[in-house]
C-alpha cells in the first residue's frame, strides 16, 4: 500500500502534512503506511472559522433540519462503508471489531437522527421541562430553555475507535447546533480522516460544521472560551494535564473526560455453574477480553465471582480463550487481531507485569502464543492474559491499573456487600455488569454501587437474546462515569445533546413565553372568531388559535344512559348515598369519560377536512366533579405544531372543560394529525 | 451586645473558637460583636462523619421522608425567624433585605419540600426519563436512574446571604440524600450559625446530616473524592484557586461555582419614557442597586438603554436614588443599610474608581452623603453610585469589573444586535433582564444572548404584578451562569437535587428493571387470578397486579349510538366513503372515546371499595383503528404507587386495549386514588 498523506481540514481547506509529520505503522505488518501532522497548522483560524462561520450556519437550522442531515450522512457513510472496513484492518481490527466501530458509529448517527425528529422540536430553541407558574394567576411564569452554545465542540479522541469515537461525539454536537473540530489519536487517524472526507464530500454539511486535525492540536485550547466544550477520551494522565490547563479553568471552559476505567463484572450468587447465566457470564467476559484485542474503555478488567465458583470461572474462561484464534484480522478465521501499535503492546506488557506482582497468571503467555497469517515479531500481537487475584481486599493494582489490552483478573467475593465493596474499589468506572436473575440483588447493587458507575448492566437468560453487551455503549444510554472514569457523561439520547447547549431559565408573561418557545402558554393571547379550526390546514393554524364551544347540560339521564351503554356502573355515578360517602364526590357525578366524549361532541367539526385523526391525549386531569344538571363547555387552543411526514403534522391542542361557574372540571392535551393541504 | 463565640458543629459536637479566632465587626457600628475560628478543628473527621454516618442515615430514607423533614425544618425556622432578623441587622441588612435572605431561605425549603413530594417518588431511587427499548421484543430495556452520591456536599458560601445562601444549597443536597458541611463566610457567619443551631436543636435532622465550619476550612478539600460535591459561591479569584486544587482535579471532584457576574438589564426599544415599562425598568434598576446595598450576585451592574433614552433613564433613576434613605437598617425609614464591612466598602470604592476611568459619575458621592441614625465613619455605609458610559464598545471595565455594592453603569445601545453584543460582553452572567412587550424582541434576545446567561428575565405591564424581580433567584428556576459567572448551576427544582446524585444508565430485563425502579415495566411478571384489583386497598396492591377483562364486540350500532349521544359525528366514524379516503382509516371506525368508555366498562368494579376516583389519564395513544365488529379487551396492570395523603395514595395503572388479533389498539396510563384502608 502506498504511504498515505493524512491531511487536516482547516477553515475550509485540506492542509497536507509537512516535514514535521509523524509516521504511522500498520498494526499487522509494522510497515509505515501513513504520516500525519503539520507544525504550521493554524488552529486559531480553525477555531474562529468554526465559531464565526460554522456556528451561525448551524444555528439557522432547526433540530429537525439537523436531524435530517444526520440521517443523510448516515446513509451516505453506509453506502461507502466498505472503504472504511478495508482501511481499518490496518489498525489491527477484525471485521467483527468493525461492527462496533464503523457500523456502531453509523448506527449512532441514525439513532440521533431519529431522536432529533421524535424527541426534539422543529425549532431552534429546546424547552426543558414544564412551565413553572410563579404567581397566583399565572401572569408571570418560568420555562427552562436550551440553546446551542455559541462556540465549538473540540473532540479529542482515542485511537481505539477511529470512527465510532468521532461520530458518537459529532452526532449530538451537530444536533445541538454546534460545529466540531475533531482531533483523532494519530495512531489510527487515517481511518477517521477517511470518514471525515466522506462526510465532507457528501456535500450534506453546512460550511464550517466539521473540521479535522490530523496530528497535534497545537495551542487550540488557548483559543477557547466558556462557549466551547472540550470532550476528551483517553488516558487519565492526559485528561488531567488538559483539565488543569489554566486557560480552561480561568475561562470556565466545559471539559468532559472519558478516561481510564477498571470495569468489572459480577457473577450473581444464583448464577452457579450449569445455569444459563453462568455460561452467559463466561461469554461476556470472553467477548470483552478479546474484542478489539481488549482495547476498549468499557472492557471487563475485573471478573468478580462467588469464592466457590472462582475455579469454575477460570476453567471455563480459559477453555474459551484457548479456542480464540489470534492473527491477521483480514483472515475470516481470526477471532482476535492486533493491538494498534508496538508501543501500545509494550505498555500492556508493563501493566500486566505490575498485575502479576499481586495476582497469579492463569492463562496466556506473551512469550509463547500462536499468531496466524502474520509475523508476530512485526505486528502488535498479544495473547489474552488472565490473572487470578486470591486476595482482592489487600491487592491494589487490580483495582487501579488498567492494562489496555486483552487482560483481565478473576477475584472472589464472599457476599453481596463484599461484591459491592470490590466494585467500588475501582473508584469510578464506565460500566459494571451483574449476571443474575435475582431482582432483589439487582436492586441492592444499584443502591450500593450505582453512585460509582456510569452504567450498570444486568443480564440473564430472560434478556440475553436482545442484550447489547457489557462493553457496548449505545446512543440511547449515557456513557461515562464518575471518579477514575473521568466524571464525564456523553450520549444518553437527548441528554448527550444538552452538553453542547446552555440551559437558561426564562421568566416572563405568557405572551412572551409563547413567542420564545413556539408553544402556547395558558394565559397568552387567544385568536378566536375565524372559521372552525378543524377546517384549517396545519400551516393555516396559528399558536393560540382558539375555539370556544357552546355549552351542554349533563343530565342524570345522560349519566344513566352512558353507564348502561358502556357498562361503567361505578357507584360514584350510580348510587347517591355511596357517592356522598366518597371523599371526592358531592353525590352522583358524571363519568370522566362521559365528559371527554361530550367535549369531543362539542368541539368536533364533523365534515372531511384537514384534521385526519385524533391520535391521543396527554396529561388529562379531572379537576372537579360534574354533578347532574351542571353545564359544560370547552375551550380548545392550538398549543404546538410538529411536522411528522411530508403530508401531515401533529397539532397539540390545549383543552379545558369548564362548568357553568367557569371552574375547570377537566384539562388535557389533545393530539391530532393535520394535513398540510386541504384534502 | 456581648461578644458572641461562634462555634463549629463538627462530628456531632460544638467546638468553640480558640485563640486563632478572627474578630467580626458589626456593619453598623464597627464594634466587634463576635469571633469565629479554631485552628485545631478536625475537618478530616467531619468529612468522615458526614460520609460514614450522615450519608448512610440519609440514604435509608425516601425522597418523601426527606421532603417531610424539610417541611418540618422550614416550619421550625418560621417559628423562630424573629431571632434571625434581630441578629441579622448587624450585617447591615434592612428588614426588607431579610425578606430575601431569611424568608427567601425558608421559602426555598418549603418549595423543595413540596417538589420532593410532588415530583419525586416515595423511594430511594429516582428514575430519570423514560424506558428505552433496546431490542425488538422489549426483553432488554434501559432506564436511567439517579442515586445519592456516597459523599458530602461541601458548601462554601458568600457573606451576603448568610441564611438563604446556606439553605438554598442545603435543601437540594438533603433532598438528594447527601449530608452537608456548611462553611459560611466569616463576616456574617454568626447569622448562619444561629440558623444551623436552630435546625440542629429542632431534633428533626438525622445524625450527621449537617455540620458547620465557623472560620477557616483547613485542609477539608484534600479529604474529598469523586463522590463529593464542592459548591462555592464567592469571588472569581477564590473560585479559581479552589477549582485548580490538584486534589480536586486528580479525583474528578464535582466543583460548582457561582461567582462574579456583570448582570445587565435592557430597556426594550418599545419601552420609551411614559410607558408602564419605562417606570418598571427604573423601579427594577433602583431595587437592584439598593437591596442589600447592592451586595447581590444578581444585581444589575449594567443598565443598557436605547441611545435616545439614556438621559431619561439617568434622570429618572437619579431622582429615585435621591429619595433613598441610607442609615441604620433597624430604622423603619431606612431604605438602604450598610455594607457588610469596612473592607468591603473599601473594595467597592476601589472598583468604582476603576469604573470612573471609563465612565462618568452621574449620581452619588461617597465623600458626601447622608447617613441617618448611625455614624458614617464607623459603619460600612456607601451611597448609591451611578455611572454613565457613553462608549460601551471601547470601554472594558464596565463589562469586567464588579463593584460589589450599590454601583451601576448606564450605557446606550443602537439596535437589538448591539444590545445583544453588549449583554454578551459580560462574558457570562447569572441573569439579564429585558423590559419589553415585544415577543419577537424577546425571542431574538433568547437566540442571541441565552447562551451567555443563566437566566433571562422578561417583564412588562402584563406580568409586573406577579413578577419576582430581576435579582431574585427562585427555587423553581436554575441559578448560575456560564463563563465569568462560574459555569455552575444550582436550584431549578429537581434539577438542583440532581447535582448531588449520580445519574447511571441501567440495562436489564423487565423484571430486573421493575425490582430496581419500583415501577412495573411492560414485559415484567404479571400477578393475576386474585380478587378484582379494585377491591384491594392501596397497600394490598402489588406492582404487576393485573386484570384481564372479557372482550366486547364494537358494533356499527354502538358507533351510531355513541355519535348521536355525544354529538361527535366526525366523518371518520359516520361516512364510509369519506373515512376510506383518510390515510389513517380503513373505513368507518369507532371513536377513540368510545373505546376508552367501553374499556372502563370492562374493567371497572362497580361497588364501593378502595378505589375512590379516576383522577386522570396519561400518555394515551390510539395505535390502530377499531372497525365495526372488532372485539376489544383490556389488560390493566398496577404500574406505580405514590402516597398522597394520610388516607389515600395514587395508583398509576398501565392499560392496553387489544383487538381480536391481540394487536394493541390503545395504550395509556390510568390514575386512580386508592384508600389505604377498606372503606
Amino acid at each position: 500500500m502506498t504511504k498515505l498523506d493524512i491531511s487536516s481540514f482547516a477553515a475550509g481547506s485540506w492542509v497536507a502534512p509537512d516535514s514535521s509529520a509523524r509516521p504511522i505503522a500498520c498494526a499487522i505488518s509494522g510497515d509505515i503506511i501513513a504520516q500525519a501532522g503539520n507544525a504550521n497548522l493554524d488552529v486559531g483560524s480553525m477555531h474562529a472559522y468554526a465559531r464565526d462561520v460554522g456556528g451561525p450556519n448551524l444555528r439557522k437550522l432547526t433540530f429537525h433540519d439537523r436531524a435530517r442531515m444526520l440521517k443523510a450522512l448516515a446513509l451516505h457513510l453506509t453506502k461507502h462503508k466498505q472503504q472504511l472496513y478495508d482501511l481499518s484492518f490496518h489498525t489491527g481490527a477484525t471485521q467483527s471489531d468493525h461492527a462496533f466501530d464503523i457500523d456502531g458509529g453509523i448506527g449512532t448517527m441514525f439513532v440521533y437522527a431519529a431522536k432529533g425528529r421524535r424527541e426534539m422540536p422543529d425549532a431552534q430553541i429546546y424547552l426543558d421541562g414544564e412551565l413553572e407558574q410563579l404567581g397566583r394567576t399565572g401572569s408571570f411564569q418560568g420555562q427552562h430553555v436550551c440553546v446551542p452554545r455559541q462556540g465549538v465542540g473540540i473532540h479529542i479522541n482515542a485511537y481505539n475507535f477511529p470512527v465510532w469515537g468521532m461520530l458518537e461525539k459529532f452526532a449530538p454536537t451537530f444536533l445541538a447546533g454546534v460545529p466540531s473540530i475533531v482531533k483523532p489519536a494519530t495512531a489510527s487517524c487515517y481511518v477517521t480522516h477517511l470518514c471525515v472526507k466522506l462526510m465532507l464530500d457528501s456535500g450534506i454539511l453546512p460550511e464550517g460544521a466539521l473540521q479535522l486535525i490530523s496530528g497535534g492540536v497545537g495551542d487550540l485550547l488557548l483559543h477557547t472560551d466558556a462557549q466551547d466544550v472540550v470532550s476528551f477520551t483517553g488516558s487519565a494522565k492526559t485528561a488531567l494535564m488538559l483539565r488543569a490547563t489554566p486557560h480552561l479553568l480561568e475561562n470556565a471552559v466545559h471539559f468532559v473526560a472519558e478516561q481510564d476505567s477498571l470495569n468489572a463484572s459480577v457473577l450473581g450468587a444464583d448464577a452457579s455453574p450449569g445455569t444459563a447465566e453462568f455460561d452467559l457470564f463466561i461469554k461476556e467476559a470472553h467477548r470483552e477480553m478479546t474484542t478489539k484485542a481488549g482495547q476498549k474503555c468499557t472492557a471487563i478488567r475485573r471478573i468478580i465471582a462467588p469464592a466457590a465458583h472462582v475455579d469454575a470461572v477460570i476453567a471455563a474462561l480459559s477453555a474459551k480463550l484457548a479456542k480464540t484464534t489470534i492473527g491477521d484480522p483480514r483472515d475470516k478465521d481470526t477471532r482476535m487481531g492486533a493491538l494498534v501499535s508496538q508501543s501500545q503492546r509494550d505498555d500492556v506488557l508493563e501493566k500486566a507485569a505490575l498485575l502479576a506482582t499481586q495476582a497469579e497468571p492463569v492463562y496466556g503467555d506473551p512469550d509463547n502464543f500462536e499468531v496466524q497469517g502474520a509475523d508476530a515479531t512485526k505486528g502488535a500481537f498479544l495473547p489474552p492474559m488472565l490473572f487470578h487475584c486470591a486476595d482482592p481486599d489487600t491487592a491494589t493494582h487490580v483495582h487501579d491499573t488498567e492494562a489496555f489490552g486483552p487482560v483481565s483478573t478473576v477475584m472472589p467475593y464472599r457476599d453481596t456487600d463484599h461484591a459491592i465493596a470490590l466494585l467500588n474499589r475501582g473508584k469510578g468506572s464506565l460500566v459494571a455488569s451483574v449476571i443474575t436473575r435475582d431482582g432483589d440483588l439487582a436492586r441492592q447493587m444499584v443502591l450500593g454501587a450505582a453512585a460509582w458507575h456510569g452504567r450498570l448492566y444486568f443480564n440473564n437468560a430472560d434478556s440475553m437474546a436482545e442484550s447489547t453487551g457489557h462493553g457496548a455503549p449505545i446512543p440511547h444510554m449515557i456513557h461515562g462515569g464518575p471518579g477514575r472514569a473521568g466524571g464525564g457523561e456523553e450520549l444518553g439520547g437527548v441528554r448527550g445533546v444538552m452538553h453542547y447547549m446552555q440551559r437558561t431559565a426564562v421568566q416572563g408573561s405568557p405572551d412572551i413565553l409563547t413567542a420564545i418557545g413556539e408553544q402556547w402558554v395558558p394565559g397568552a393571547a387567544e385568536h378566536t372568531g375565524g372559521p372552525h379550526p378543524f377546517t384549517k390546514t396545519y400551516h393555516e393554524l396559528v399558536l393560540g388559535e382558539t375555539l370556544y364551544t357552546a355549552s351542554r347540560k349533563v343530565t342524570l339521564q345522560d349519566i344513566e344512559t352512558f353507564a348502561h351503554f358502556t357498562g361503567d356502573t361505578f357507584y360514584g355515578h350510580m348510587d347517591e348515598e355511596a357517592a356522598k360517602a366518597n371523599p371526592f364526590f358531592p353525590g352522583r357525578v358524571a363519568h370522566g369519560y362521559l365528559l371527554l366524549s361530550f367535549a369531543a361532541g362539542l368541539f368536533v367539526q364533523p365534515d372531511p377536512g384537514p384534521v385526519l385523526a385524533n391520535t391521543g391525549l396527554g396529561s388529562l386531569s379531572f379537576m372537579k366533579p360534574v354533578s347532574p344538571d351542571d353545564e359544560i363547555k370547552v375551550r380548545l387552543t392550538v398549543k404546538k405544531k410538529t411536522p411528522r411526514t411530508d403530508e401531515y403534522g401533529q397539532v397539540r391542542w390545549h383543552v379545558t372543560v369548564t362548568n357553568q361557574g367557569d371552574e375547570i372540571v377537566a384539562e388535557y392535551e389533545l393530539l391530532t394529525m393535520n394535513a398540510y393541504e386541504q384534502t
